[in-house]
Parts: structure tokens; C-alpha cells; sequence
């Protein structure tokens, strides 16, 4: 693995900053307040002409007055500079760069071309591997170095992201951090001049702290490497692909973005399948699909049980997983007189069991679950009804003083019920995804069961479409690893 | 109009109330104090054996006690008290009624069966119209009348709702309020053991608030009659159902919810072709094309333009627009002359147009929005990048007294290319829709665009989504107005 550029470009030591001032009118002064404040121990050499002092920093002339030699150099300089900074970086000895600096390949002008080709000539001179041009940089969240616009504010998570678009690295942040959803690592590839996707693809397969990787594409540059690298990772290691360079108007919009050759939408859809690759046609389709991969136990079939309190979202999820191919066994004569006792008598015992409009969390957190997840011809769950504290404040906000609300007595059963929830998936090795339209932001329980591993998507529709990919890899899986299911 | 009992029963000058009391486990009184606290002006009368005051309002023994003649009754009782309430009710000359009380139809038991047929039997006698059983009852929000479980936080907008399920009008309030999504009203239509979806159709179709209306169906009990208004209704204001009684699980879950007798997907698919009704696959899909419908003018093409800072998801929305039948052309040599002028170098002045990271909010909100949306051969814009004060204040967080940031300006300066932003799909008679991974409640300028009528979806592929359904809506009034546009 160390062979690979990706390992020193994702943990440096040290980085030189190339092109941040004290203004923030300059364009590299975000991405350095970023590094500096996103929890990153590393050391930060800020170069400036002629600052003393670039956002607090010691700020030094030029490389060679650096007081030792940094991992990686950090370029958001302007295009006529790049080469002599690059230049004087590989002199000085630094053999790691990541290119923010726009105007190359992507372009499609002559210009362009042979910007990049000069970029490539001096590089191999140096023997420096870099990333970009016409990047964003990278996430690790495990050592909170961010290098992009947007500050990462949820916990590490198991997702490695590959992104062929910066934005998706950047504005995106907020979105991750709002449905629960963690990151391991992210790199934007930009151009990919030099460093590819592949080199991420392997550098992913290997990393212990991802789990399922995440690609957006608009194209795929070296085909048959990505085939076989792709095979090698995915009887393992889940992948999903969004991959929106197979339509007219996507490859012509993709060129004009990153110098993306991109192709025919089947051809790329026949080798996604060859190589075991999921496809997401949305970003948020690749991501609740890839939170489920990294964070639950898979299924060993296509039989799944419904749990809720509110009948609607519960029929949606019915109607949405036979759309899916997941089928909603009916529950044996035992297992429903099991149920019956201890549910409302207006209550639905079957498959949905819905408890109807019910205040006692420990029922549908913890009994019903234990119940249901223990069924043999059961091979996962999925819960809607969370109602958490905020349902309670809400009422409280309303009420004022005109009625008494027992928050903390309900808070309390809430928190407990849901410690039992959480391990449900771990004593049954089954997986239970769940949904509701409120989301962490707003309501504790959410909170608790996405931070214990259960996804909470934010609509009954995302959760079984995620819980329809659980079950599609384990397919594959047992596909390419000999290891044959019986379905039904 | 005014003999649709929803008339009166949206509009209610005085509800007597049965089944609330001072404590908040009483399942009424959280609806009570909804009603009493959500803004409705009219008289509430809490009805209760024993208190004299409930939630601070004077309470009356019994209906016959009442100060004067409600006209409406609203029962969140138990089952064997309904139909005394109801009688008392009938004889003090209430004629219109809402029952929240579940455990008729919908259990599938004789019991169940039983009773409901005995509502019919009391109602008729008193020529009572009612709403329900098993449902949550109604938000009306020019009048601040919401009897249920949530608060309607968000502004009234034009959006009717009639849904089988009372999940969706309550627990899905949250979500309408984050994503900008209006209602005019709402009916939670339950068992439908009087009035009827049909009755709601027909209501929102004269409704002058409503401008667009979405239905959630677990059944369509009276397929003929729901054809023939439909069919009136669709060529002059869209109507959008989200289906889930299609399939095996489906139709199952849905008869022991509301005692549907779902049916066959196909011949529902064709139901609603030959209605001029919308589909939707989902509860987020149905309401992003109804916020679209109801905000926005219809495109009288196919064909788009797409406008951003940000490759990754403009590239996104171009795939999707291909594959949802929407055309991206090319721009004429003269209109990429004088979009070159106006962008940076490195900036593509193709559709899509890209100016890249871009600090002016002139250029992406006022400027370019002006020569797109005049282009004879555009119908229809789709925005993706506003970065609106969140983004500036996430780094001045950051900053802390490191780097000043000019945020009041910054500010200045897009609240009023915004104002230009809004006005334009007025100015050009063409939609425009918008996306941002920010919300509303993080940022003033998603807030200020989507209070400006333009809706701001969470994702790329969710615009696209919603403006292809524009298009089909405005083909369907072509058809059914003798109207033809031209397309491509």
C-alpha cells in the first residue's frame, strides 16, 4: 500500500501552502483556514512573497527557506506560477503536490492542453506525483485534514468518496452531516493528470477505516484497469458508482468540466455489473446506499419485516420493496399471537405489524424487534416511527403552561428502548434500516439510533431502496466468493 | 361549491370538541391543542363530563350545554362512546363531523365492520357529513386551522393535500417546513366511510387557494367517479397521485390500514394517464412536483438551460435532463459571444453554463439569468449554486479574528441580485428551478429565492426531476385544451 502516492497524500506530515494570504478575497485563503482549524496536527508552512504571517502562521518567502522538507506541497497559485513553484517544490525535494489551480485540460483549448503537458514534463522530471489539476483536495477525517472549502463537521465515518467533482467535496459537507452520513476519507481527482481513480479505488480497497466506496464519474479513464481493480475489490468491499457521462447532454457537459471522454451509458452499465459495482443514478441514492454498506450487517436474503406506528409510511415501504424485489413474508399463526399480546387490539399483528398511534417506546424499540429480527425466514428490518423528544417539545413549545408533558420520563424510555434497539442488529447479525422524516438536527432518538449504526433515512422510500442495495451486494457477494444463498 | 361539505368543514366558524382533557396522555388533547394554538380564530367549545376548564378553555358538560350551535364536531373518543357523541350531536343539529376515533373498517373484524355500518345508519338519520373514521382530520392554513398532531409551521402556500394515510399530514409537517413546501389545505381522509376523495377532489378543484393537488392513495374506492372529476379538474390545475396499492405487499399493508381493496398497478398507471393525472413514485417526488406546479409557469418545450458554479452537479443535472426527456441545446455562436464577455476565462459558456468559483452574484443571479431566459429556443432554466451568507459564515466561524470577511456587503450584494433572480420567471413567462445541498434554515438565500416562488431542491437530480414534470403537465393541457406547442 505505502507504494501507492495516495498513503503519504492522505496522512502528511507536513504541508507546504502555496497561494493563501490574509484576505479572504484570495482564492487560496479558505482552503488554508480550513486546514488550520479542521483539527489537523500536522505542520503548516504558509508561502508568501511578502506576509510575515499568513493567518496566524509563521509565513516563509519561499520554499527553500522552509526549516525542513514538507510531505506535500498545496498549490492554489495562478496558472502562469504553477511551474515555478512546482519546480523549485521538486529542487527543494518535495515529491507530493495536490493542484487546485483551474485552466487546464478541462478547458478544451490548446492553451489548456499544453498547460497540462507541461505540468506532466516537469512533474516526471521530479519524480512528484500529484493530484489534479482542478481539484478540490482531500478529507481524512481521521486525522481532520480537510483541504476543501466547507468545514466537515459530522464524526468519522466508513465511506471512502472518490469525486470527480470538487463541488461534491465542498458543498456537499452540510449535506453529509445533516442525514448522518460519515466519511472515512474523500479525494477530489479533479483532471486526474496524474493520480487517478484508480490509484484511489486501490488505495480504498486497502484502507482499514473505509468500509464502501463511493465514486462519482464522468468518465472512466482507463477502462479495463478499472474493470480489474474494481473485481479485486468487490467480492469485499462494497462500491457504488453514480456514473452521469453516458447520456448527449452529460458527456458533452462532463467535457467541458474535467476533459472527460465520456461513454456510452450501456457499455458502461455492462462493465459496472462485470465488475461487481453498484450503480446509484442519484447522489443521494449513492450515499443512503453506501451508509447501509459501511454501517449494517448484509442480508442472506430478499425477506424483510416492517415495524411501524404510522400506517402510511409503512404501506409505502411495503409497495416500495415489492417494486424492489424484496418480498414481506407473512408472519406464522405463533409468531402473530405472539405479537397480538402485546400490541393495541386496533393494532395490525401481520407483516407490517403496525402498533397504530402508541406511547410505549420499549414496544417498538425493543420487544417487537426482538420478536421479529429472531424469525428464521426473516432476513432483516425495517423500522418507521421514530418519535422522539422533539415530537414531545413540539407539544410542550404549544402548550406553555396549559398542560404538563413528562419529557424526561419519556426521554428516559425513549434512550433505553433504543440501547436495545441498536444492538438488535448486532445479536441477530440482521440488518435494520429505518426512516422518518425528522431528522438528527431535530430529535435526539434519531440522533442515538444513527450514531449506534442504524441509518435513518429521511423518507420510508430511502430506506428500503437502501436496505434493495444491502441485498443486491450480498448477491454479488456470494457470487464471486463461491458462497451460494437459498432465496425464499 | 358551497354543497361540497368540505366547504364548511375547511371553514368551520365554531368546533365543538370531544375527547380532550388536561392531561396530555389523554389521546385528544394533543389535537385540541393544536386547534387552540395554531392560529384559528373561530370558537372552540371543549366538551368534557367532569372539568370545568380544558387547556384554559371554558368546558361544557355535554353538546346540549353548548352556548350555541357548532358547526362542526370534532370525536377523539373511545369507539363505544362515538356513536352517543354522535346522537347528542345529530339532535343538537350539528350536521358536519370529524372522527379521528380508529377500530371500524380498517381491523378487517365484524366488529369493526359492524360499527362503521352503524356511523352510516346514525349519520344518515341526522343527515350528519363526516370525515374519517381513523384519521387525523384537517389543516386549513389561510385560516390557521390545523386539528392535527404537528404544528403547520411553514407559510400557507397553494399545495391541496387529500391523503389515506394521517401520518403524512402530521408527521410529514416537519419536512414541508424544511423543504419550503406550502399547503393550502389538507384532509387526512381515513376509512372514507362518508366523505370521500372524491369529494376532496372536487373541493380543491374549485378551491381557489389550491393551485396544484396531490393525492396519497392507498386505494381509489370509486374508480368511475375519480376518473370523471379528474378528467374535469387536469386541464385546468394539476393533479399528482402517489399510488402505493399496486403491488402484492402493497395492497395487503393497505388493507389492514384503511381497509382498502387495492388493485392492479397497470390499470391504475392507465386510470391516471387517461385522467390527466400525474404519478409519482415517491412521497418527496410528489411534493417537489407539486411545489414546481404550484409555484411556477409551465415551460412550452422540452428544452433547457442549465446555469451554475459548480461542474459536479450541473453535470448531474444534464445527464438526468437526458434521461427524463428534456433536451439541452446549444447555444447560437452570438449568445456564447456575449456570455464569454461576461464569465472568467477558464468559465464555459456552453449549456451548461459553468462561470466556476465565482464571487459575484450579479453575474450567476441577474446578468446570465437574463440573457438565458430570453432566448427564443430555451423554455426553462435550472440553477444549481447559491451560496448564499451560510457558506460566508461557516468561514467566518472558522476565521474568528484571523481574516475579516465583508459579510454585510457580501449579503447586500445578493439579496439584491436575488430580487432579480425571482422576477425573471415572471419577466420571461419560463420556469425556473433552483438546487442547493443547503436548506432554507441554513441559509437567507435559499430562504429569500424560495419565498420568492422559485423552489430550491436539496439535490441536483431533484430539479430536473420536478421540471420534468412540468413538461409532461404542460402537454397534458395541450392536449386537453386543443392547445399544441411546438417542440424542438
Amino acid at each position: 500500500v505505502e507504494a501507492n502516492p495516495l498513503y503519504r497524500l492522505m496522512n502528511p506530515r507536513s504541508i507546504a501552502f502555496f497561494g493563501a494570504s490574509n484576505s479572504i478575497m484570495t482564492i487560496g485563503t479558505p482552503f488554508l483556514l480550513n486546514i488550520i482549524k479542521g483539527g489537523y496536527r500536522g505542520k503548516v508552512f504558509p508561502v508568501h512573497p511578502a506576509e510575515k504571517t499568513v493567518l496566524g502562521l509563521p509565513a516563509y518567502r519561499d520554499v527553500f527557506s522552509l526549516p525542513e522538507l514538507p510531505d506535500l506541497a498545496f498549490l492554489v497559485v495562478s496558472r502562469k506560477t504553477v511551474l515555478d513553484v512546482l519546480e523549485a517544490c521538486g529542487k527543494k525535494g518535495i515529491r507530493l503536490a495536490i493542484i487546485v489551480t483551474a485552466g487546464y485540460g478541462e478547458t478544451g483549448s490548446e492553451e489548456g492542453m499544453y498547460s497540462q503537458a507541461a505540468l506532466d514534463e516537469l512533474t516526471m522530471k521530479y519524480g512528484i506525483r500529484y493530484l489534479g489539476p482542478n481539484c478540490m483536495g482531500i478529507i481524512n477525517t481521521a486525522i481532520g485534514l480537510n483541504t476543501t472549502w466547507f468545514p466537515y463537521t459530522h464524526a468519522p465515518g466508513h465511506i471512502g468518496f472518490i469525486s470527480q467533482s470538487g463541488s461534491y467535496v465542498t458543498q456537499a459537507l452540510p449535506y453529509f452531516a445533516r442525514t448522518g452520513t460519515g466519511l472515512s476519507k474523500a479525494v477530489s481527482i479533479g483532471n486526474q493528470a496524474n493520480i487517478d481513480m484508480i490509484d484511489c479505488l486501490e488505495y480504498f480497497g486497502d484502507d482499514p477505516d473505509t468500509r464502501a466506496v463511493a465514486i462519482y464519474a464522468e468518465e472512466i479513464k482507463r477502462p479495463r484497469a478499472f474493470l480489474e481493480k474494481a473485481k479485486d475489490i468487490t467480492p469485499a468491499k462494497p462500491v457504488v458508482v453514480m456514473y452521469v457521462g453516458g447520456t448527449g447532454a452529460g458527456a458533452r457537459a462532463a467535457a467541458s468540466h474535467t476533459s472527460a471522454m465520456a461513454g456510452h451509458d450501456g457499455i458502461h452499465a455492462g462493465m459496472f455489473r462485470q465488475a461487481g459495482v453498484l450503480r446509484a443514478m442519484s447522489f443521494p441514492d449513492m450515499f443512503d446506499a453506501c451508509l447501509a454498506l459501511a454501517e449494517q450487517p448484509l442480508p442472506k436474503g430478499n425477506r424483510l419485516s416492517i415495524l411501524t406506528n404510522s400506517g402510511g409510511p409503512a404501506i409505502t415501504m411495503a409497495d416500495a420493496c415489492n417494486r424492489c424485489g424484496l418480498e414481506l413474508p407473512l408472519f406464522d399463526l405463533h409468531t402473530r399471537e405472539r405479537i397480538k399480546k402485546i400490541i393495541p387490539p386496533v393494532a395490525s399483528p401481520n407483516n407490517p405489524v403496525d402498533v397504530t398511534l402508541n406511547y410505549d417506546p420499549d414496544l417498538i424499540f425493543s420487544k417487537l424487534p426482538d420478536i421479529i429480527m429472531d424469525l428464521p425466514y426473516i432476513d432483516g428490518m425495517l423500522l418507521y416511527g421514530i418519535f422522539g423528544p422533539v415530537h414531545l417539545r413540539n407539544k410542550i413549545n404549544l402548550a406553555g403552561d396549559l398542560v404538563e408533558i413528562p419529557i424526561d420520563m419519556i426521554s428516559h424510555a425513549m434512550e433505553k428502548a433504543c440501547t436495545r434497539l441498536v444492538s438488535a442488529c448486532r445479536r441477530f447479525k440482521k440488518p435494520i434500516l429505518c426512516a422518518c422524516f425528522c431528522g438528527r438536527e431535530d430529535d435526539e432518538t434519531v440522533k442515538q439510533i444513527e450514531d449506534g449504526g442504524i441509518p435513518v433515512y429521511p423518507t420510508p422510500e430511502r430506506a428500503v431502496k437502501a436496505m434493495a442495495v444491502l441485498y443486491r451486494y450480498s448477491v454479488i457477494k456470494a457470487r464471486h466468493g463461491g458462497i451460494t444463498y437459498e432465496y425464499n
